[in-house]
């Protein structure tokens, strides 16, 4: 019985890597925007793919559920842990094209804040994809929320800093506005990883 | 026994159609802001009193939950549910109450942008309310989740070329600030109506 | 067998307890804004510090559930709610940051509006604190509720009060943007007590 059982509960595991593999492939290509010779409407387009992969992943994972009779944890854990996986995607994708459809290529270049946010990020997506496998017995997974903690920690004082160099007075109104979009959405992502290591904390205490 | 507990449990679907219809309601007069003529201080007092009624309506649910031994339903999803329903019309409520507070009536027509947005939201009130019923048997849910995921793509595209349309130097950067708030209660309207749509397919997980 | 595991149950309303009278404590330094001779940079600093504490409760808290094998209420609900009071105290601390670091300070007074938000949340705060004892037996919870509720939409109107002076062309741009930040962040901390609440209702829906 739990021999049969098994393919069906890696399959999980294994959906949750892929989110978060294609997770460090989007943050990859948002550190791009920190390049001197970057081209945005590139960024852009490539960020909608791996947004695109990742609502292919989360749909496939809906389907697994619903088709699965024992699923290796709660069934409404799982759903909102792909949700959450998700939910990083989309703020990543939505830098790209905020950064493009208001034109902040006009500027010189983005500030240096920014990048430190940007770069919070790509840590996050690499530590996330690498917890992933120790979901399957729920192993090593506490440095992994340690490291997140801080890592959302950095994030903040990385917005925060940054919010103080927008309000500098350096910048007109508007484009003030259109960077503060961009910083909200940074920031959103850098929650939303926060989200998906206190949901597998959850996890594990109902576990446990 | 089961013949005993049926009128309790139709209550409880009542509930949410009733609710549902309201925010119907509240969209409607929502819609109004696109009219030519239209008269803010009615829309915005006229608001409140439909969110008065979602109150009452919450209120009653929340009595009927502490006073019913067997519902259709985990007590707290029913709670969840109530309460995600009621966050739909505060948001709608919202956006009557800032275009009167922010004397917005003072610009000659709000953005195309921003109809478009309250057209999504009237999509995504009746979508939900034609749902309702199918809320007991938990039949013929799959079409109205798509449809409501279909629709926050649609609103969260027409919000995105809202904001590409505020920030275009069109506006001085107050009216810009105000727009914006009101955009973004719009904006969360559409996302609390997901919310909605969400909360009903975890419940549909649980009981599957 | 019951004997034995009471002191175990009353570790976790003590937690509850401290937190909440920690967040009384950071409630009441965010008043000295109001005060005509008011020191920022000491409001920052002790917020921080109060911050700490908090911070350190919420980790006992988090060892404690980890570290008992019978536990008064479900294990994520006492998780969930030990998160959601250190969530009010990361939002009073920010308002104290985000004062400092914006230099706020060389505005001869903030708006009275502001000062109105920052007394709700103290209300906020006391109410909490004083409904804590009350959680082990669920008892007198429910004028609990009622209050915050009644606080909440207090806060909710001062913080449309506030965004309406900010917006009123008495403030250049970029100090409106500074002043909307700190009004954000005032207004979560509302929220948050307000989910403190939510979170206890629900506990008390499944426990009874």
């Amino acid at each position: 019985m739990r021999f049969k059982l098994r393919p069906s509960e890696d399959a999980f595991y294994e959906f949750f890597s892929r989110a978060a593999q294609n997770l460090v492939k989007g943050a990859e290509i948002l550190s791009e925007l920190g390049l001197a010779e970057v081209d945005i409407p590139s960024v852009a387009e490539r960020l909608v793919d791996v947004e695109h992969d990742s609502d292919q992943i989360t749909h496939e994972l809906y389907n697994k559920i619903n088709s699965t009779f024992v699923t290796p944890f709660d069934r409404e854990d799982i759903y909102r842990l792909g949700s959450l996986l998700d939910d990083c995607m989309d703020h990543i994708e939505a830098v790209g094209s905020l950064v493009y459809l208001y034109g902040l290529t006009s500027l010189p270049t983005l500030p240096r804040e920014m990048h430190d946010l940007v770069e919070v990020i790509n840590e996050q997506a690499r530590v996330t994809a690498a917890a992933m496998p120790g979901l399957k017995g729920m192993r090593g997974l506490k440095d992994y929320w340690v490291e997140i903690n801080r890592l959302e920690n950095a994030g903040d004082r990385a917005y925060r800093m940054l919010l103080v160099r927008l309000f500098s007075g350096e910048y007109d109104a508007l484009t003030v506005l259109k960077m503060k979009e961009v910083a909200d959405e940074l920031e959103a992502a850098c929650d939303a990883f926060e989200h998906v290591a206190n949901t597998i904390e959850t996890i594990s205490v109902k576990e446990s």
